[in-house]
């Protein structure tokens, strides 16, 4: 059953102030809990309705935490979804702890970027592309915010993060980063690009100066008409699609 | 001075219902405000706080409709931006007249692409890549919605569309119809393709059974991770930006 608390509680980590304090975060909708079910994520509670716990035997058989059976109705009293006939599920953070570079061909790193579903969108492309390590800005949306969550359509799973100034690990790596800007070189016409890092800048402020001090190689999406720029999750996945074409798989 | 007259009918504007009746709709924001009043769009009413007619005086010295000064408290009231201290203009639609293609080398249509920020975003990248021609089925989000014109960030100006059937559009003109499937030829792997229709499907359900029928060429933006989709605006851009790197300038 579920219980006042826990009404109180998921309710709770709508607000940062409170997943910060928890470590806990929630994840809804059928697609997202199936993929968070079966990631290294650690579940803690998962509310289900009937419909989904019958087309899910078998993922719910291996779950180890607490089920709770709950209607519609309840799902959408907890959640931030306007329609949710399946589950929710509240999950244990992972620490922020620094990865250091392997054989990546292409980390990304952000630098401010502020909305969270950009955020979002880009860590969904990131995963369209095979990106699985991330670096963010400590001014980067929060990777745990709903909307974040929702808008990688469970591409969070499979993202390796953490949270530092950029600066620092740039210098610690030392790998070559490629940072876009509205002058640098015309991505169409790059050679093969050695393995690095790929530096997007904030919303409106695009790459912090401090940061364009660290880029080696400028590099720009070519414009062919007359808009000023490109959305930030949008540039982001141009240039992962360049740099796969000419990194090959 | 602003009338409560005025301020009722810019507040039904945010209906889709009003907006057809009346056949206008409103842009607001100094940067789209400004591109609308250098477009061929016929702005009817401007409204202004004293900060914007300061800065933007020759802009103002040609226009020719009811200009009313406002405060930053009435532009929030009338309008949708939380905060706007710039400008608001009511502006007459075009009407829905089809054109023929004359010497693009891509027209992009979208088949039932139902989400206004999708929608906005689209257009925005087509003017990025010089793509001045777009078609839209009858379900397509309205383009006049306010959050499809906020998205654009002043590329709706520079758009020609119009909405019909696009299986009788394309039975019409006769063009290739390149279509974004999960299952067509790797675009990192195309030859420079013939000029014609980029055509994209609705956010969950693709493009429709009836359209797919009209797809000369299936393409694929070729995934390297999990993911299992990318989102329709982030996909046309992708695709817009191999058609450019392949067709050139």
């Amino acid at each position: 059953m579920l219980s006042k608390n826990t009404v109180k509680f998921i309710k709770s980590l709508h607000q940062k102030k409170y997943r910060s304090e928890s470590g806990k975060f929630f994840v809804e909708g059928e697609k997202s809990v199936l993929e968070v079910l079966q990631s290294d994520f650690s579940v803690e509670v998962l509310l289900v309705t009937e419909s989904f716990e019958q087309k899910h035997l078998r993922v719910l058989n291996s779950f180890r935490g607490e089920l709770i059976r709950v209607t519609q109705n309840q799902l959408e009293q907890v959640g931030q979804f306007q329609s949710n006939d399946s589950a929710l599920a509240v999950v244990q953070m992972k620490s922020n702890s620094a990865f250091f570079p392997e054989k990546e061909d292409l980390i990304l790193a952000l630098d401010d970027v502020r909305d969270p579903g950009n955020l979002g969108t880009i860590i969904r492309v990131a995963d369209w592309y095979g990106i699985e390590k991330m670096v963010f800005s400590p001014q980067t949306a929060e990777f745990y915010n709903p909307k974040v969550i929702q808008s990688t359509m469970g591409s969070f799973t499979r993202i390796q993060f953490f949270y530092e100034d950029l600066a620092q690990v740039v210098d610690r790596w030392k790998l070559p980063v490629y940072g876009a800007f509205l002058d640098g070189e015309n991505v169409h016409q790059l050679q093969k690009p050695a393995p690095g890092i790929l530096l997007m800048g904030n919303e409106s402020k695009g790459i912090s100066p401090e940061m364009e001090k660290k880029v080696t190689k400028k590099i720009t999406i070519p414009g062919f008409g007359h808009a000023e720029s490109l959305n930030v999750a949008i540039a982001t996945a141009i240039l992962c699609d360049n740099f796969k074409r000419l990194m090959g798989s």
